[in-house]
């Protein structure tokens, strides 16, 4: 598996355009997304293509670069449009220099805060930190000296809905783009959901579908398996169901206790988690029905 | 993961005596044990215990050279009773000449059914094939050349307990200590699996617990997983519910179809089944509940 | 990583062609061999390109189905040429129906040969085996099932030029594409490996540039490594250090011994050899210098 | 591999008692350690033995309870030197309540000081961090907030003597047990070495023995490789030399730009170097030769 663009968004100095497109497939659509690029004189630096050839869905991801480009930034969406109509496509066109604003939800756990933190510091996250939101307060003294804006709402059955409520109006106030679940122990509603469609990076404890819901290190340990795993997925509103992102696992022995199964565990959970917000930045990852296209 | 003594089956010159004990932990297990071998001469080349404390059950393999010990064979177990009747261990004397039986049964897939017989050839495994049994005719053609008996017996809904039947009177016949599924597409009646309690290891091509019964594979491709798994496990009545021994897997992406699924678990399955069996006769795997401890 | 199409040369019914494409970066790379293939009403089925920064190198891989298409097969080479001219690409095409010739060197050791064997029996590698090489007749009754001749040129210090030269001849009456050398025990002269560049695939029984030359698994026993590996690679004049297409791993431990490193190691060199062969046979590898780029 | 007991410093509550032992393998071995044990009323909670056969060198490592122990602690020294004497083996005793203090070399990478500080915190160490030693002032503010104590020794090949006995100096002064080379980009001169046999732990960013010496991601960006891999290891006056603790490995492709393999190589070496920090701490780690036991 590549990282290879993974952290462009710290690397490249020049500004690179991006189009992720989804459709029926059909013949000519590599040729004529190539053709717009050249013929406007951009230069290719990463195309990739997949047909989902069960489902007939051709998914693609060009990214070119913009100095020299024939056409401004504010052009090329309606000049695209023309093709984009003609195919019948669903597309999203990106600008590297555009940073996408995140949300951190958290709840007591620190590793995944503390990861996404550290890659934020290292400039290997595509987007800004707008915002960490907690149920609780403990994580606040981890936040502050990054000078991100730490909030509690604090989460009950009456509450639920009224805090979501605030919570919905904050993350709007802040323009965030991205939602990421860092071992947020609260399922949100469907009607919060909504605002978030495919936007909504979740990261689970355990080797998705096995150990659905809650305590999965707990369900793992009783079920005595030989490996354990960590899942990130885009959040939908059946739990544990979304779109897998990134998976991985290591092993367990006979002589892990739960404890060690957790230790291991964070190691994993960190990685996963960190990767796919990672590529989700960069406009790699293509979610349809329970799946998703991961353009490494 | 160690291999250690995988092949000690072929290796070995001298003979060596195992012990497989289990019993409540308490104080003096370990000296009691090591005292008996020591005290009748014996040099112990592996010793291995392992405590499940949440259970407080307590595990140990120990094995030693017979050359010059004190005991004649047939004088170890009745020497040792004392022993273990004083710590209330459930307990087995396994001798390395021993040479177990195993019957491998199959359906038409064949590259389980290859390994198996390659790891025999290579004098990799600690046991003798005593027949492979299939419900199709397909394979018989692999095992000809090898000389080992192939026995069909189809199976139908209404001819199923008869069938069982004549099976378990060969196996019998043929002293069969232990069955391996080595991709048998049939679920084995509770009256049969209690003949072979923890001595039937089946491989089944998913992580489990995720994607339990019928094609596996299948589901797993619906779901989008970015890893595929094997599985091998003794069998119990609950369908694939029984103690795991061994599980591996591999990473796929959106590129891999469900027939590269079935190519990539095929070296999966063929790597965890043939470690499974290679340990179990070797006396290295102690089942008990719903899991085991394997001492590699 | 993935298989993707890793037994095309089995499951496609229809007919593809392929195009090779190396040459330095350039604007309108893309948009120039897909509008080709568009002109003339092929539906591409992959596409995957790689740039090469540090060095300026364009990579493409294309393929379409030829049915339907407005050139015949052998007016595509002259129709490309135009446009491969204009770019000064490197470049080769390539048919699905075109089966490549294999020849497989042998030595002793038999994992690997029987790897190739099981896997061009299961339809999965899309070339045919035209003979099996040997410096000793020891393999011989694995091969002669099959069908595939089998031919044995013992080797010493002496003959090895003239043997070279009859191993040659035969090669060319075969009209073999692709050497393989599956655990060969021998060192190819310069003079013979001139005359298939980049043509000759080794397995390396460690994790290259780690433990070049003889005997890499007791090197690494005595070094007391944690994972011992295995490496295919394009052979060239100098011993293991041709360009890697594919590598991977397992953990050991210090219960292992060299016996084990061994055992261990047979099931890596027999997946990494049959999946860098199946890769080759799809026309996914491009060697540079002494890197590849692999199209999974 | 197993993390069994790896965070025991801060979950036990008990005080346990760790004997490591190795010797000539010998008859009896086992018996007289569990019978010392026993006869005083310990309760072994752990107990690895090893042989390494082709050099005849047995290793054990036995852990039990002091609670209800016949012997004080500074008693079991004295009584088990009789036993010990007689088989003439080499053996360290160890307390669980004991914490040895470690001493943390950085120079401007942070990954790995950041792991340990973090591992540190959760109570995952076994031990104390009793100061940070670096060439350079950067990575100060990451420590201060933890309130250990940053020393800044700049070196160049002029000071380098001096500077070394000042650091020895420090490391005495304050009761260092440990060394932990945390990317640390300077050479230790064997002088300085030999006060610190065993007890020096490095990381180096490459799966060794490949790419020894400098810059290792470049070395394997140039390469080609398919794996990239760090190693933990105890710190020689042959440089990348030392026996052995841990290695672990991910996967590159053609993809990943050299500033890729440093951003995944990074995951690798904190994960490396954590675990084998830990292991050590718990007294798992046995180092002989050019390799080690470990006992997990």
């Amino acid at each position: 598996m590549s990282d290879t663009a993974l952290n462009e968004g710290k690397r490249l100095t020049k500004e690179n355009a991006v189009l992720l497109i989804s459709c029926t497939d059909q013949k000519g659509l590599v040729a004529g997304v190539a053709d717009f690029v050249f013929r406007n004189g951009g230069n290719i630096v990463h195309a990739e293509q997949h047909i989902d050839a069960p489902v007939g869905i051709f998914f693609h991801r060009v990214e070119w670069e913009l100095e020299g480009f024939a056409l401004a930034r504010q052009e090329i969406a309606p000049a695209f449009k023309q093709l984009a109509d003609r195919f019948g496509m669903n597309w999203h066109l990106h600008f590297s220099s555009e940073r996408p604003r995140l949300a951190i939800f958290v709840s007591k756990a620190d590793h995944c805060l503390l990861e996404l933190l550290y890659l934020h510091r290292l400039g290997e996250l595509a987007g800004e930190i707008a915002c960490v939101i907690s149920n609780h307060p403990d994580l606040e003294q981890l936040v502050v000296p990054s000078g991100i804006p730490f909030h509690v709402f604090p989460m009950n059955p009456e509450n639920k809905n009224a805090q979501e409520d605030l919570e919905l109006k904050l993350l709007r106030d802040c323009g965030v783009d991205l939602l990421v679940l860092a071992r947020y122990m609260q399922v949100l509603t469907p009607r919060f959901l909504q605002h978030y469609l495919n936007r909504i990076i979740n990261i689970h404890h355990s080797f998705l579908p096995a150990f659905i819901g809650k305590k999965p290190y707990h369900q793992a340990y009783e079920r005595g398996v030989k490996l354990i795993g960590a899942t990130s997925h885009y959040v939908t509103a059946e739990l544990d169901q979304g779109p897998i992102i990134e998976q991985d696992v290591c092993r367990v022995t006979h002589r892990d206790s739960l404890e060690d199964l957790v230790l291991k565990g964070r190691d994993l959970e960190r990685k996963v988690l960190g990767r796919s917000v990672r590529l989700h930045l960069l406009h790699r990852v293509l979610p349809y029905g329970r799946k998703t296209v991961v353009f490494e």
